[in-house]
């Protein structure tokens, strides 16, 4: 997060998270060191926290200079108490910070329907500070049920120009992101467009963080954004210029965090990667591919090693996408499963034995067209069910 | 099955289903002793069985006597073979019954994607003999993961004449029936006339098993089918007249159908029933009911006996459904969880007392209109994961 030019970053310790194995930093702020151009996609869930509304609103006008964030407690379904508490925690990181409440940007995630402790979320923010080297504190303050901190960075020039984006995102359950996946903040020393950055965030979230599954469940705090400071200079980049390079940079390293969230699924032990080729449109493909990625019998037919080609049909089938039995084709880890109309039984040991691996691709080829998607997911594992059997209590 | 007059019933054991703990029947036969007026409802899943295709042609003249099951093969996904080989298991099994092949109706479920082992289907099918106490034995003939098999009956009253409706399902995996369910066979031996049959029959499976949910994914081979033999005499029942108690009939065997499917959902402890109320639209009550039904994080939270209302809402939210966030309430075993715009924490305990049965009902009502659904599936256990990652092999 803090690899461009001009950003710091830290996290505190404040008690909100009071459940895993251990203690673990649950507040986190992001500052720019000048007003970014700011872009961000929220969750499309027809109940959305607190935070998704405050930030909606102090993003409206395009611009942000810093992200406030904590774990354990989400401020959702709270009611007026819940946006008053999220326009107060806006408003305590501006002071940290010594920034106005709506150049910055807040997002909470953890327990749905509970009061936000505030004594506890506003002593944490007072404590952070910031700094060059705060990304993976940053980082790690907003992790509920992940194992690993999510961050990486690239580096993109336009024009002998070279700039660096920088990316962290937290995931684990309830992502299926929809629109945007559960936490995911970028920064650029880029100077951007702001109706290209807003544009191409979009965009860039229908083919990496929407196509993430864990397991189906849309997050009521989805949210991902990009701030651009603009530190490296050089003229604004958007569609007249640099915009192929920016969009380019963004969606690769948006596509490797989605698949650092989806190693890091609920309970994961299997990444699984589902690649929809032959749909008849950018639609079905991507229908097919989420229906397959999250199917609970395709999940566990990875978790057994078991080549049991008939559940990733039935998947496709059942997706709604416009396919032709005759003509599809399944592939895991590049041996054919089913094609010709029949089950290859002769590849079901090199099938097998593909399968045990710590990344499963399953290529489905529907025969009808020429769209392509790619999803990611993960094994569903009796790990899955312990860590959610027993998340509030 | 067998409870109305008029029908036969059996099942024998073909070494079809080589996997669960013992051998177990795996063939059944149900014969009628006259032609009887017939319906179906098949899977809308775009890969589909060659049994279904086969039985789609059998009933389209609207008649049938027989049915012929097997577990252990669903004959899925196998081409030009797949259909030769549910033709000849129509053919055996009229012979065997002294019938035409195109009165018989056949349904296969068991692993996709592999040949139907045809001389032990044969077999399987010379060795059956029906009689009027086998109703149990074809049940049994077509479970896979079923821990129990599940039929009921029931008698009706038209004009002081009574009927008697019989029924038998499986379930257990691969169980999110559209416009059906996995197997579903009922008799009757009330003079139904064809047309009502035919509609009423779709009627009931979109307010029974379509509502049943176990784990979203939908079979290649769902097959409901209803015989009526009209054994027990009087003029034909139809919209004029009788179609009142037949309806109302069918209805609470296939809701107590789909109830028994949902408390013997693969690796269920227990069962869910979710009541939408306050709907803007059908379609909206029945989406959510889904939605929540099928969370995992709805399961889960069922499993731990946690009242982790949140996920409820988060399920509802994204649903897609029509709500109002703060008119939204939310029940558990009669225990207000969420309303007032706020979680009712004071019944926390309650609560968490009250999830402690083997049956949860979560009534959730939208605050935006009138309609209303009910759904039903059950908890996700680890017993779930390991049934499914061993299924094949």
């Amino acid at each position: 997060m803090t690899s461009p030019r001009g950003f710091a970053a830290g996290g505190a310790y404040a008690n909100i998270r009071n459940y895993g194995p251990e203690p673990r930093r649950d507040v986190g702020l992001l500052a720019a060191d000048r007003p970014c151009t700011a872009a961000g996609v929220f969750t499309k869930n027809r109940v959305c926290g607190a935070p998704v509304q405050i930030s909606r609103q102090h993003i409206a006008d395009g611009a942000a200079q810093a992200i406030a964030v904590n774990s354990g407690c989400s401020n959702v379904a709270m009611g007026e108490s819940g946006l008053r508490d999220a326009r107060q925690m806006a408003e305590a990181a501006g002071q940290r910070l010594g920034l106005e409440a709506t150049s910055v940007l807040i997002a909470s995630t953890g327990v749905i329907a509970r009061p936000m402790p505030m004594a506890k979320l506003l002593a944490g923010i007072a404590s952070v500070s910031p700094s060059a080297d705060g990304g993976s504190d940053f980082c790690r303050a907003m992790m509920t049920t992940d194992r690993v901190p999510k961050h990486r960075a690239l580096k993109f020039s336009v024009a002998g120009r070279v700039y660096t984006l920088g990316g962290a995102a937290k995931g684990s359950g309830m992502a299926r992101p929809d629109m945007a996946t559960v936490l995911c903040f970028l920064t650029t020393d880029a100077p951007l467009e702001h109706a290209f950055a807003q544009s191409v965030l979009a965009e860039v979230a229908d083919s990496s963080l929407n196509m993430l599954n864990i397991d189906l469940d849309t997050s009521t705090s989805d949210t991902m954004l990009l701030l651009a400071n603009g530190a490296a200079g050089g003229p604004p980049l958007g569609e007249r210029q640099g915009g192929t390079e920016a969009r380019a940079a963004l969606t690769q390293l948006c596509k490797e965090l989605t698949r650092d969230l989806a190693r890091d699924g609920e309970g994961a032990r299997t990444m699984i990667q589902v690649d929809v080729l032959g749909a008849a449109s950018l639609r079905d493909a991507r229908l097919a591919a989420h229906t397959i990625v999250s199917s609970p019998l395709v999940k566990t037919m990875v978790t057994g090693r078991d080549p049991n080609i008939g559940r990733v049909l039935m998947a496709a089938g059942r997706s709604g996408a416009e396919l032709d039995v005759s003509r599809i084709t399944v592939t895991i880890n590049g041996f054919t499963g089913y094609g010709d109309g029949r089950f290859q039984v002769e590849n079901e040991k090199p099938l097998k034995r593909a399968m045990d691996a710590s990344e499963v691709v399953i290529a489905v080829d529907l025969g009808v067209g020429r769209e392509r998607a790619t999803a990611w997911g993960c094994d569903l594992t009796d790990e899955y069910v312990y860590i959610n059997a027993d998340y509030t209590t």
